[in-house]
């Protein structure tokens, strides 16, 4: 069984990210900069900001935090969206999530520059996405791309069971698996929470891509000997032998999983580091994109 | 064994929308408004083109048709589409396909303005439609939404199979089929070239939807009994026995299917008329989303 270690992958992404930076030069001869915009002060959201902070500094992006206050209006958020929006000192607009409850999402998305959303959640971007166009994937997704490029996953004509249908992971991870790509052109089925017969689709399956949010959800008697099992879940489980009181959990039951798959991300360690180099790729690509150069 | 009869179907939607477009009133009391746009005298578009203009008049809608030489460069093609989107007088606005060859189909699409795009074509109508958001639905998975709406299918935990990932016909309807809507909450899978065991899968499935191009791709040998099957293919094949010397054929042999299945989409005289009336429906849409009022 081997372990799809988002530790080692994200550090080779992050070295090569590194490379591209230092030999690349601009008409301005500065390196690419991502901002990220925070409302109030969630310690979950502080912690993954901050990692993909230091991911900025160990790759030689240049990054910025406007903290705002959690009550702050809508208006004003989308203020401080335009103000990025139309700084050219900026390559890749970040909004951290969650977004404060009085808000309306979609009313913020929109408000994203399309060429600086990074996080791949513009309308505009998801359309290029469900069209096969190049465009910013968004982080979750690509991280699991990434992933199984950097372990050389076959894909091809495999069975895919893609286990949610959200709008950030399950819908664009099960295009990415069926398109006509390395790494794609997989048999993809979405299942979800209307679906009857989870375990007899995901025993099919050579691919299982538990996305849901349900901590261990995953059991060793619904998966297939030999399949490769990709968690997607980052749930907070009480634990008493921690100092915090709790431990971090996937979607999947390891201990039992594990003997049995051929491959399997753990959590964490796994695709929670490929996203924070999944934010990283996209935003170089944006600065790629905007001096129209290759590096 | 029940026929999804299109004719029955688009007739009662042509009906509603006349009803509609009758009873609406607009600041300058005009009706909804289509313009087309063809290059070139190719027949079958040509064909296709009369009946969407023959909807438009049955319904109340304005029509009118933009004709362009087959040898029209692309950027004069984009300045028409400009004018139809300047125009205000328009509602939406229709590319007939296939464009001429020497094309960039996605530059010409990327020149319709969203708001008029009742083809659904746009990355920014395609993004919308992959996050769950209020669009223009493309015409085709529209039709087969409306048709599974009119004869009341269940679709909610039953397994779809989709055949084909194109753009416009088999991505959309796998998204529209397994989102958390009526006429949703399949459990869908997408099977295409690459999927080795398509036979199994359709076995497997309650619904299926073949959207290949291949004639008569799908048999009885494939199909579980008392499943429901809707046939997307418009396949011109030899025919001596027609004036014409072809006939249309679907993706479905439909001899040898009809008597296994519960339901059949027969082509033609199915999924196509409902194209038609997707188009139609949308088009009210636009009109109605310009003047902000729901009829």
């Amino acid at each position: 069984m081997q372990i799809l270690d988002g530790k080692l992958a994200s550090a080779a992404i992050l070295e090569s990210l590194k490379n591209a930076i230092l030999s690349s030069s601009t008409p301005n001869g500065r390196t690419p900069h991502l901002c990220a915009i925070i409302a109030g002060n969630n310690p979950a959201s502080e912690s993954y900001l901050n990692s993909k902070i230091k991911g900025c500094a160990a790759t030689g992006i240049t990054s910025s935090i406007i903290r705002l206050d959690a009550d702050i209006s809508e208006n004003e958020f989308i203020q401080q969206i335009e103000k990025v929006n139309n700084d050219q000192s900026i390559d890749g607009l970040l909004i951290q999530f969650p977004l404060p409850a009085h808000f309306n999402e979609s009313k913020i998305i929109n408000a994203i520059d399309p060429s600086k959303d990074v996080d791949g959640l513009h309308p505009v971007n998801a359309g290029k996405l469900a069209l096969g166009l190049p465009t910013f994937v968004p982080a979750t997704p690509l991280g699991i791309m990434l992933l199984l490029e950097y372990f050389k996953i076959e894909t091809t004509g495999k069975h895919a069971v893609v286990i949610g249908r959200s709008n950030v992971i399950g819908r664009p991870i099960s295009i990415l698996l069926s398109r006509n790509e390395p790494f794609g052109n997989a048999t993809v089925t979405v299942c979800h929470s209307r679906t009857s017969n989870i375990k007899d689709l995901c025993l099919s399956a050579d691919l299982v891509v538990a996305a849901l949010g349900k901590p261990g959800f995953l059991t060793a008697d619904m998966i297939k000997e030999g399949s490769v099992i990709i968690d997607v879940g980052i749930n907070s489980v009480p634990d008493s032998s921690k100092k915090s009181g709790f431990a971090i959990k996937g979607d999947v039951d390891f201990e039992s999983v594990a003997p049995k798959c051929k491959s399997i991300s753990p959590v964490p360690g796994g695709v929670g580091l490929m996203t924070i180099a999944a934010i990283l790729q996209n935003t170089l690509l944006a600065y790629q994109n905007k001096f129209k150069f290759k590096s």
